[in-house]
This record gives C-alpha cells, sequence and structure tokens, in this order.
C-alpha cells in the first residue's frame, strides 16, 4: 500500500504501509488463505468470524493471505436498518478493511500456493461469492470461488467453511459431508436451519452440531463449523471457530 | 432492525432481526458500553480490536451495548490503496457492521445506565472521535466522547481504551496515566512511537508497555493497553485486549 495521499487536511499521525497480522512461529509453517466477500455480516463477510479465524490462524503460526473477488456487491446494507441502499461498493475495496489493505483479487489465488483455504461466513457468501440468498438450491457460484474449491479438492488440501459458506462446497463437491448447525429452529435458537435441507438439495450431506463443535469430513479433508447460525453467545462461535481452524491446521500435517 | 426489505430479487435466505452478540452469564453482570468509530483501521474503528473486545466480554458475561456518534466520517479509506475516496459515509451506519446492526447513536450514552466503558482504537478514534490525527496535541474531542469520558470518571467508573484511543482519555482527564506501548520506534516495532511525547503534551503521564501487557491508573480507573501501536501478531493483539477487558470489568466490582 502506498503512503496515504488523503485530500483533505494533512495527517499529523500518518497511514503507514500494512502491517502484516501474521508471522510464522513454526517452520515450516502451514500456508493458509482465507477468502472474503465484503465487511459486514449483511453484506459481506462476517466480521467476528473473520477476526476469530485470523487469531486462531495466528496462534497456530500460519502464514497468511487474503483474498476477494474484484467483483461489485450484489447490495450495501445499511446495519442499522436493515434495508438495502442504492450505493455501489467493491467486494475486494470492502474485504480490505478487515485484512487492513493487504488483500489480493481471488483470481490470483492458486491452491499451489497454500496448504488449506478458509472461507467465513456472512451474507457475503451468499450474495457475492453466489447467488445462494435469491437461488438457494439452483445458486450460481462465482467461477473463482468455484475453480479454488475444486483445485484445493482436487489436491487433497483441506478446506474449512463456517456460517453459511458450507453451502460453496455443497454446490461445488459431489457428496461432501458439511454442518450447519441443527435442523430444526429449536423456538429461534436455528433461526437459518432450512438451510440443512438446501445442503442436501445441493448434493451434500448435512451433519448436525453445535457451535463449539465441528464436523471433519475425512474422505474430503473439509471441516464446518455453525459460527453465527446459532444463536449463542460471541465467545462460543469463537471457540467453535477454533477448533475449525485447528482440525484445518491438523489436516496440512504442519 | 425491520426486517430486509432489499430493493432488487427477493433473498430466499431473509436477514433476520439482530441476534444480540452477547448473553449474561452471571447474575449481576457487568453493563459495558462499546464507542465505536467506524469500520475499518484507516477511517474508523480497528475491526480486530473491537472484536477482541466483544469476545472477552462474552467471555466475561458481561452484558454489552454499543454506540457511536451519528455523523459523517472524516474520510473514506478505500483500504486497497490507503487513499481517500470523495464517498460519503456516516460513523453510526459504518460501525454497525461491527455491531451487527445492535448500535445506538453515542448522544443517547449515559454513565449512569452502564458500569464501564470501553473505546478501541483505529484512526476512527483520532479522525471521528477527536481531530488527533490532524491537530495532535491541540486537538478537539468530540462532545458527546468529552461528555461520556468526564460522566464515567467523575462516577469512578473504569473506562478501558486501546491502541490510539488513549490520547481522548489523556485529553479528557488531566494527569491521567496511559501506556500507547514504546517510546521509541525500535526499528520499527512500534511505529508511532511518536504517541508517547502526544501524551505528554495533552496532560497526561505515558507509561510505557509491551502488545500483551496493560497499564492500569488505579486512581482514576483507566485501563489501556498499546494492541496494534505495537508491530506483533495478531492473537499477541487479542491477548492484551483480554487483559484490558479482564482488568476493566475487575474494577466494576461485578
Amino acid at each position: 500500500m502506498a503512503a496515504l495521499s488523503a485530500r483533505g487536511p494533512r495527517l499529523l499521525l500518518p497511514l503507514l504501509g500494512v502491517r502484516a497480522l501474521h508471522t510464522s512461529q513454526g517452520n515450516p509453517a502451514a500456508k493458509v488463505a482465507v477468502v472474503l466477500s465484503g465487511c459486514g455480516v449483511y453484506d459481506g463477510t462476517e466480521i467476528h468470524e473473520a477476526s476469530a479465524i485470523l487469531v486462531h490462524l495466528s496462534r497456530a503460526g500460519a502464514v497468511v493471505k487474503m483474498f476477494a473477488p474484484d467483483i461489485p456487491q450484489m447490495h450495501v446494507i445499511d446495519h442499522t436498518k436493515g434495508e438495502a441502499s442504492q450505493e455501489s461498493r467493491n467486494v475486494l475495496a470492502e474485504s480490505a478493511r478487515i485484512a487492513r489493505g493487504d488483500i489480493t483479487a481471488l483470481s490470483q489465488l492458486k491452491a499451489q500456493d497454500h496448504d488449506a483455504v478458509i472461507f467465513p461466513g456472512g451474507f457475503g457468501a451468499a450474495k457475492n461469492l453466489s447467488s445462494f440468498a435469491v437461488d438457494g438450491e439452483s445458486c450460481r457460484v462465482h467461477n473463482d470461488v468455484q475453480r479454488v474449491l475444486e483445485d484445493f479438492h482436487k489436491a487433497k488440501k483441506p478446506i474449512g467453511l463456517c456460517c453459511i459458506a458450507p453451502v460453496l462446497a455443497a454446490k461445488v463437491i459431489p457428496g461432501v459431508e458439511v454442518t450447519v448447525g441443527q435442523e430444526e429452529e429449536q423456538g429461534g435458537k436455528w433461526p437459518y436451519a432450512g438451510t440443512a435441507k438446501a445442503i442436501q438439495a445441493l448434493g451434500g450431506k448435512h451433519c448436525p452440531k453445535e457451535v463449539h463443535e465441528v464436523h471433519v469430513d475425512k474422505s474430503r479433508n473439509v471441516v464446518t463449523t455453525p459460527a453465527f447460525m446459532g444463536h449463542v453467545a460471541l465467545h462460543t462461535i469463537f471457540d467453535g471457530i477454533g477448533a475449525m481452524v485447528s482440525n484445518v491446521i491438523k489436516l496440512t500435517g504442519k
């Protein structure tokens, strides 16, 4: 990132270049790609899921690179109102807010350069990375998302997904076992419980789990956890994501 | 939040009402206000600092309410380029991305309703909550920020701040002891080391600390930690913020 050339008043506090969010502690460290889809639960990546993934990857000593598609968002949602505005924003530019500027276009993500890939959730996975939010089981998946999932899968490299993002794997990897939580609403605890049926309709197998748990599809190296699909306290989501990251790292063998 | 009335295609996946990020585990739980300043390190709240604060508050069983001023941002920064765009965004609306919609105008924050208040960092604290990024030691602080800090201070209720946010306390609370990390750049490890001098010039006392540490001003109930002021791995920042939150909760006596 270039030094800030802000229009308007000169800043006494300079915006310095990007500082990496991670440093490797081990050798060789696992190289993990994280794919973002915007910034904010209702039109992009769920911020707390992304942050939890990055904290756990940092603690595991992984070398992380972040990616997002360089495309317009499907929606810009005013998160105070839950309403779409007429604004237009770019998925890569908004994802860069989570990545502190250190992010690359998804078209540049090659499975050969990484040991694993992780997709956080948020509506961006169902609006920008795919059309699941609108088309359900007849959804399309963004070309680069399809290519990345297929390439990691063919290379037998682990794939981690949470929240609504497992629908991407269900669409692309035939017969994949994933969890999006429980299959009944249970009085509001699982408001998106219907997603489990969509997983089946997409050709996947749904495995019910609680938020602190993961499902590991051992034959396909796919690790999933419900995260914000369940209505529980934030630290439980953080811990479930920790278990997902830990299983992904274990499957890399590093 | 009302149900989504998005323009454009109908969503099969509904945007449901806000789910609280926290549930109380203890009784009585500490009631903690968190003050945001946008969404993204270069023009708002540092996302990973806010998320870490919320995870640790959740684990402590605190009841959390989030606030932000309902004002235009000073800048909208394209985080891929580090450059200001001509866009205009609202601090409250952008902060709502971190709060998943559950946020209130800062004008409504009353010290009497809460046991403690916490300010994450990010350039928003120096651009939107104050003019520190432009005016340095002669900065102004937003009226509601000044009122909130004065009221919590008078009520002897704990105040937590991290990263660049301690400049707000230094400006408002005479003689306050805070840390913004180390006072020398140490070969790039502390790129904003000069901020320590500004703390002194504002009338505060600077106490050097590492990122995993906190400084507690015991006579004023102010707890600070360097967070992203230091160039270290993300999980170390997460842990330092954990220590800050834990000390704030302890000082509430709950």
